[in-house]
């Protein structure tokens, strides 16, 4: 790859090309041949096995299983919940055949006729109705509950407008399902996910969250309450990242699952699930990364660390060989992932910057002087600066270092934030730093109408009624009725 | 669960029986509402991402990366490689519409005719076309090779009759998809891949395994060579456990994917796939296991030991709950995973009945004359025997235990497939064998013809032919004709 394919647009000239652009040039993913489903390439799957192992170790000290349920669901299961069907029958995947035969006029295939499905399937774009059609039969009594059990999967939501990680047909996520006995232990539930996905996008993603509750009209199809975490894009946008749905009996009463209570008494299982997919990807892209390709925060990088020796002749590499080796030793076992680059089909130059593309947090580059002085030069990707420091005791420099970038980039993130969260009481101002990408904290009467009237007239939506912070009751910006508490507007993704 | 609802049919009873009761009792997996796709219980997944997080161990370090590929295969795509869409045509679900909608007649929901798709989309039987379809964008020159991808996917073949886990319309598994700039080096990779196949097998299922070529009616559809790792179950049946194909250049010249070499000339790339799937844990049960449940090896084993206190009252237990405290951490700090199961709604029997259905490689049981006397009851499941040991050294004496059962399970499977392998040189005296559940190594001409007769007269197949082993010729048990070495024939799962 030559120097000026790896460019990207910048962002101030087109953001949403600059995104695209990175995601491609940074070798994420790709389009596929089939519409809206894209490829997952090797470095952003790796990012995405990052993301995995650390969240299903969360699930797990909370106490939750993996499982695996059917790819489809036949299609009556949907109109049992009748939000349900009505979120999702708009955008699903209809398999109604299972063969294909042989065109009699070419030399191609045709879906056969005889090989009708007796009841088509959907192609699951969530996991409810099969679940709780399978929970009716585990559960019979208090002593089967909770069940708490996640799923890591893939699912299809057949959007028409697609966009690589942030809206795709297929994408990858985990879906927890949850039954319960009482009420308050499924929305005790709800709320550990929700504080599980704000430790984990804050901690890990170092990019800090909005938790709060959806409104009626942003609902999960089928939930009482949606809680969400939310975060802020580098171009002042909203990115919904996970979500956590307290469901009621709603999907129980569905599927008629109950459950002998205590004194045997039958009653409706309370159920909770919760989400989150591959988008985060796109979220971790847009909420850190610059004009010079991806910024990763250490921990969920691929690799942490790469090390490029700078070298003339086979005899000076192999001394940087020998004194590396050891380094890259250290390093791993003090936890740190790290790759030495010593191929010599390409230039140090062609490799810093490759590296630099795809956000590796850590460069090492040794070479001549650095070998007779016993140094190493240090780059961050995240500040772009550099320093020579000792080869002495420089593992634990480099662990210290990746902490300190980890904290960095979510303190970058935070005050990027900060400066675009504002409180707002008139309509007139809001409209006016809607524009100019903002999150902002306005009164808001707590109807539909007066939601659908803000998105129309400013393609801002209600983020979220935020579960921290300022509870303080006022009036509507819009109409002037009395509000609760203020909520968080923002145009999104 | 009562003591009588924990009883399998037993083994000499009916096998088929017993491996199905033994599935739904040991809460490993059961079918769902929708006809051969199976609901995989916490229990049974707890396996499977064991055999993952293995496996994919054992990937990383021969070199490959992860990637996802889209869930459809555009129908098109199936039939530019022709035995390739012979092969799976037959059974494959099929995506037609995109979208349901309101039935005006009633209160469910219909297929819109107006959302039909324009191509049909296959839900992937396995992706070898997706991916060289994507491979051709990503390979220009020998650069870019070798590509050493494998993606962990659900996959769908439509089945007619089915069976937890050995036969399911979906299944998990793993496809690697390797690109090679040489023959060779494809070929390596094939065998390479087979090996990892048959050391994970091995070594982590403690199940013995014969690795061969597979004649050319049980290959893959669109391979030049089938590779295989055969297994033997307790009926003396076959099991398939693991394949590796050498594609030739098949699949590139299908969807023209060319590399320039170094010397400029363009050239076809050559191509392997590997696969192993969620039918293995159909493998390990009915490898091991025996009429009181399943017989888990250690390294597989969601967890390895449990600890069951015996007592009366709640300051008995508080003694035996701070003296196991310990135990518990210092058998975690070694790695090995436990469960310490002081729940007091359920009695001792039926703890020990349950971790013996469910596999527990060991079992602690710790009472009032342990406590008494610094000792602790010690159960092995593989040999079903209990002894008395002391508390000093617990540890690291469960630690080698477990060693030992690993190898004693294996060992056992080992001897008894020992004593089912047979040399056979007439077609009289091999129609005999096979009834008994034998792996026969017989001498065949080399042809199908032969091969179909001996399959229709006797329901055997040829499992392979051995890499390993006696490569004598001879003369064919059935026709006479010259064989260049002996085969393996057995019934088959």
């Amino acid at each position: 790859m030559a120097k000026e394919l790896k460019e990207l647009t910048p962002r101030s000239v087109d953001y949403s090309q600059w995104y695209l652009d990175l995601v491609i040039k940074a070798d994420l993913a790709e389009n596929s041949a089939v519409r809206g489903c894209m490829v997952i390439k090797p470095y952003g799957y790796a990012i995405w096995e990052k993301i995995q192992r650390q969240l299903d170790d969360m699930f797990k000290e909370t106490g939750h299983v993996n499982a695996y349920f059917p790819l489809f669901i036949p299609k009556s299961f949907l109109s049992k919940e009748a939000d349900h069907v009505e979120g999702f029958a708009k955008e699903c995947a209809v398999v109604t055949h299972y063969r294909l035969k042989n065109d009699p006029d070419g030399k191609g295939v045709i879906v056969d006729p005889e090989a009708k499905l007796e009841e088509e399937l959907i192609v699951r774009p969530t996991s409810e109705t099969i679940i709780w059609n399978t929970y009716r039969n585990w559960i019979q009594s208090y002593r089967d509950l909770p069940i708490l059990v996640n799923q890591w999967a893939n699912v299809v939501r057949w959007e028409m407008r697609t966009r690589l990680f942030l809206r795709t047909a297929e994408f990858l996520w985990q879906e927890g399902h949850t039954a319960h006995a009482t009420r308050e232990e499924a929305e005790a539930e709800t709320i550990q996910m929700l504080n599980v996905y704000a430790q984990f996008a804050e901690e890990h993603m170092a990019m800090p969250v909005i938790k709060g509750v959806k409104s009626a009209s942003e609902r999960f199809a089928g939930a009482l309450e949606t809680y969400t975490i939310e975060a802020m894009m580098q171009d002042g946008k909203a990115l919904q990242s996970g979500t956590s749905h307290f469901l009621g009996q709603n999907f129980a009463k569905a599927f008629d699952v109950k459950f002998a209570d205590k004194e045997g008494k039958m009653d409706y299982v309370w159920a909770t699930s919760w989400g989150l997919s591959t988008r985060l990807i796109g979220a971790l892209i847009m909420a850190h990364s610059d004009d010079n390709g991806l910024v990763l925060p250490p921990k969920l990088a691929p690799f942490q660390v790469v090390i490029v020796p700078i070298y003339k002749g086979e005899e000076q590499l192999s001394k940087i060989d020998a004194k590396v080796e050891g380094l890259v030793k250290s390093l791993k076992s003090l936890g740190i992932s790290v790759k030495y680059d010593n191929a010599d089909n390409k230039k140090p130059g062609w490799k810093f910057s490759e590296y630099e593309l795809k956000g590796v947090p850590v460069r090492l580059a040794i070479g001549a002087r650095d070998m007779e002085n016993n140094t190493v030069e240090v780059a961050r990707r995240d500040t772009l600066t550099k320093e020579t420091v000792s080869f002495d005791g420089l593992d634990i420099y480099i662990k210290n270092l990746l902490d300190d970038i980890q904290a960095n980039i979510y303190k970058k993130a935070f005050d990027f934030r900060t400066s675009r969260m504002i409180t707002v009481d008139t309509y007139e101002e809001f409209k006016e730093k809607i524009e100019e990408g903002y999150f902002i904290f306005a009164h808001w009467d707590g109807t539909s109408e007066t939601e659908e009237r803000v998105k129309t007239e400013t393609k801002a939506t209600i983020r979220c009624i935020p579960l921290e912070g300022d509870k303080t009751p006022g009036k509507c910006m819009v109409t002037g009725k009395p509000s609760v508490q203020r909520v968080v507007f923002a145009r999104a993704y």
